[in-house]
């Protein structure tokens, strides 16, 4: 089973594209075509509606970038919003970027006492044993975000996962939202900030997880919002896969986005959700339908300022 | 639209019975004639077998205590390990907890920048808005644990539904895991543990929540096993709901589990998971298909060992 690390800096590499696309599908995102033609073949059941709206987009924005973005970061509450019909485009979804040979990332944040870490890691990364002794795979993710405020016996069960099925995890560490610093900046007696602490607490977690090509499958989220401090976090952790949050609409450029990266422009990869998803809302020149190309095109011109930004540090 | 610190205290004070049943439905805790009966069923379909073993187990253990216990807390994560016909269990199950008249705590300790939070928020405890316009609530629970590492805008939007709905949310303060003092017992350059400074949080975010019995409905979670510890976070926040898990099948005793409770005993809510669902498995008077009377002798234990605890207060 070849390490989460390898696979997806290998693919990074072959695409020369460190960006991962976020599938958050609030209603709004998806163009009233796609919405209209389910409401009238389903409209006395509009969660049902809803879903397959949903997938449909879903399936067109993997089909418009799979050759060239190597994972898609489905946000867990954009279909727990949606009810069970929502979790089940969820699965579906998942399954369907892999079949497109992209790698999935399940934003789910997930975090718990020991016992119930194992129920998460099971049914989001692992297989779950069901009734009458069978064992299988329920979302089938490769990787999943995690929240490691409960300490390591809260992580270690995803660890074990990793470790056993070639998977991955990625620990909150320096958030990408305006009051990240409420409890993460806060200053320990020992001069550290709380999330420094959570940074060095990650690197020491992913100690046994590291792949052929020097990264470990225990890797941090680190958001974009933050380049400074995304700097002095990968001095922390050399040795971590960071996930960067914040590109697009939340507000941060390609300069800030790759300021986790190693010096030899490696081990991190950028995230954009709704700039990717909506891309058709500021194209005037293409009608709504068009909205593959949309994405396709804003996919292609983050993938090239993020690797011009690369080739010219701001933040080192 | 009645707040949910109000409900949940005066359910307690009715039943006096500060307890909530975890509902953490692993397959392995439910009676083997359940499961034979819906494999039988339902073999060729072991994912619609363990969901129906899980609803009946589940129904049967509300309706063993809904007229002694005031709510439930089913943890997501025993679901979502059993895939989507798990979490359609998971929906099923908190409308039947409702129907018999128990509030329900969601274990979902969920966590996300502002927009995302605002996801989960309208997916667990608030409504949803679909295609076609219309609005429905798609969980459905009276209450939701989150996790605070992200800041006080990951909180507000839920603090928000709370207030729109009259709904709840217990924000982790101190797990009751053997690791939580890894990051949580982390000391500040003021002098106060990253545990401490959660709980000056959590108290902050709930000023505004607080209900004609004197309780926010922004409360927190405080773990049975570390007694000390709870005694001092009630001191900081004084009005605060204040859930407590750790009873039991976890190790802490009646007198540990009532150790956050105020100086008259209220406030606070003891969890209990395994040792009131698997009480069966030590009943060698009774047989496995008893279960139901089984969580019931030790549910009524459980609530006598915690009135007697706080007659006479070992932690204060």
């Amino acid at each position: 089973m070849r390490n989460f690390a390898d696979q997806l800096t290998d693919r990074i590499a072959e695409l020369k594209n460190p960006t991962v696309m976020g599938l958050d599908p609030r209603i709004e995102y998806i163009p009233d075509s796609i919405k209209d033609k389910y409401i009238k073949e389903l409209g006395n059941d509009p969660e049902l509606a809803t879903a397959w709206s949903i997938y449909e987009f879903n399936m067109k924005l993997i089909d418009a970038v799979c050759d060239i973005v190597p994972a898609v970061k489905p946000q867990f509450a954009y279909y727990e919003m949606y009810g069970v019909q929502g979790l089940e485009v969820l699965k579906k979804t998942i399954a369907y970027a892999k079949r497109k040979g992209m790698l999935v990332i399940a934003d789910a944040k997930r975090n718990d006492i020991g016992s119930t870490a194992t129920a998460y890691a099971e049914g989001i990364i692992g297989a779950t044993e069901l009734a009458g002794g069978a064992t299988q795979p329920m979302f089938g993710a490769d990787s999943v975000t995690v929240n490691g405020y409960l300490g390591i016996d809260g992580i270690k069960p995803f660890v074990d996962v990793c470790q056993r099925d070639g998977k991955g995890i990625f620990a909150l560490v320096r958030t990408s939202n305006p009051s990240a610093g409420d409890l993460q900046d806060l200053k320990l007696e020992d001069g550290r900030t709380v999330y420094e602490a959570m940074a060095d607490k990650v690197n020491e977690w992913g100690k046994e997880l590291i792949g052929d090509n020097g990264f470990s499958s225990v890797g941090a989220v680190v958001g974009a919002t933050w380049p400074e401090q995304a700097v002095e976090i990968r001095k922390r952790m050399p040795e971590n896969l960071i996930l960067v949050p914040g590109y697009g609409a939340q507000g941060a450029g390609a300069d800030a986005a790759v300021a986790s990266f190693t010096a030899d422009g490696r081990g991190s990869i950028v995230n954009a959700s709704r700039s990717l998803m909506c891309a058709w809302k500021k194209r005037e020149d293409l009608s709504p339908d068009d909205f593959m190309t949309a994405t396709r095109d804003e996919a292609l011109d983050m993938r090239d300022k993020l690797n011009n930004a690369l080739k010219d540090r701001k933040y080192v």
